[in-house]
């Protein structure tokens, strides 16, 4: 069966993202060493991140009260709040900023678009996912999009229900081989690997997790139509 | 064309939430006044909120930054990081608090999914209203879940449209006017109002500005069913 839907992650395969985050966590580290110049600042929000996704899920918002509760704690609540006003104005200049394209999206994507289904998969926070692709200028290529407030076999199995679609129909393109390799291999469908050159911690799963089979790295998203074609070719 | 599907908001129509909102509104004017004890606090909150809903949207971690913002802002930067702590805390209580549904609730919805097909669409924070609904118990009354980032003409004109419902056979209930009732008029649906003890600010729309007809108040969820009743069985 031929591949007829192709689902693409947004942050950091459609337009940077991670880069974001380590410019901010970058600023946070320099900000809070000039109080406690000793201080591990990546580990400890690192720490403080994973214990609120339960609480918090994905997105700035959620990072900028995890680097408020990583201020306050790693200095012993001498932060003044001038400096917490500080950490708020990151945030809301991560929402405000431009969407910035990864080289070579627009043309990959127009092509195709021409001969696939695509639909924008994306995990995180609703309001600031759909705002970043309003002012990416894509919106129009997809046939549909889909925010998920986590990527699992369960979530990816619920998105192509509710669009009819067969996983032997579907790949993947994503740059996170937990959140878009993993769960789609293991619903039978296809997936496509474009590593980014950044990977969030919470990310990273050890390559040999994975199965050999139904999926493919490939150097960047405009690779992809030509893998799509030599699958839908071929014999199988 | 009869009624086949309803549409039921969550916030303040199956569960409580203003009321919490108001609560720690309350805790957090009490905190400010300690500082600045002639803060309308209530007042410059509402400003910050409505200055940041562009920014952030809805829901309980965009309410806890505008708090903390707001924070900052009345004390002139003097308010202690231990201070800023105690608001950190109460975002997470209202993000880990059970879901604690209306009265009647239950039996009312369980007595409408056998004679309808039932939609829970919200809207607000994508992570913070699954998590919600997963806590209230009543996932598995609905045929879908649609999280909706603003509720306007446009957002309801998608949910039908993907869901292949006509206008005719919907009827949206829900406690806010502007969310729950005028789009879903404009669209040439029906609408229930079922108005809440307490309504945010920004929710509030002038009656004189709704149309006349399409339309009706009820004073409960257990007088939907049959409100429907009637409907489905008169001429038109």
């Amino acid at each position: 069966m031929a591949i007829r839907v192709v689902g693409l992650d947004g942050d950091d395969t459609l337009w940077h993202n991670e880069t974001r985050f380590k410019l901010t966590q970058g600023e946070l580290r320099d900000l809070l060493q000039r109080h406690v110049p000793e201080a591990d600042v990546e580990a400890r929000l690192a720490d403080v991140e994973m214990k609120n996704l339960g609480i918090y899920g994905y997105g700035v918002k959620a990072f900028t009260l995890s680097m408020i509760e990583t201020a306050i704690q790693l200095t012993n609540k001498r932060i003044p709040a001038a400096d917490i006003e500080v950490i708020l104005g990151w945030g809301k200049r991560m929402l405000m900023e431009p969407t910035e394209l990864l080289p070579g999206v627009e043309e990959a994507l127009r092509e195709l678009s021409l001969r696939y289904d695509l639909l924008l998969i994306t995990k995180g926070d609703l309001f600031d996912q759909e705002s970043k692709l309003a002012r990416s200028g894509l919106a129009g290529m997809f046939l549909g999009v889909e925010i998920l407030s986590e990527k699992n076999v369960d979530s990816y199995r619920g998105v192509l229900k509710r669009r009819g679609i067969k996983p032997q129909e579907f790949v993947m393109v994503g740059n996170s081989l937990r959140s878009d390799v993993l769960p789609v291999l293991e619903l039978g469908a296809r997936a496509v690997h474009i590593p980014y050159n950044v990977t969030w911690h919470h990310e990273q799963v050890p390559e040999e997790s994975l199965p050999r089979q139904g999926w493919q790295r490939l150097g960047g998203i405009r690779e992809v139509g030509g893998y799509l074609s030599v699958i839908n070719g071929g014999p199988g």
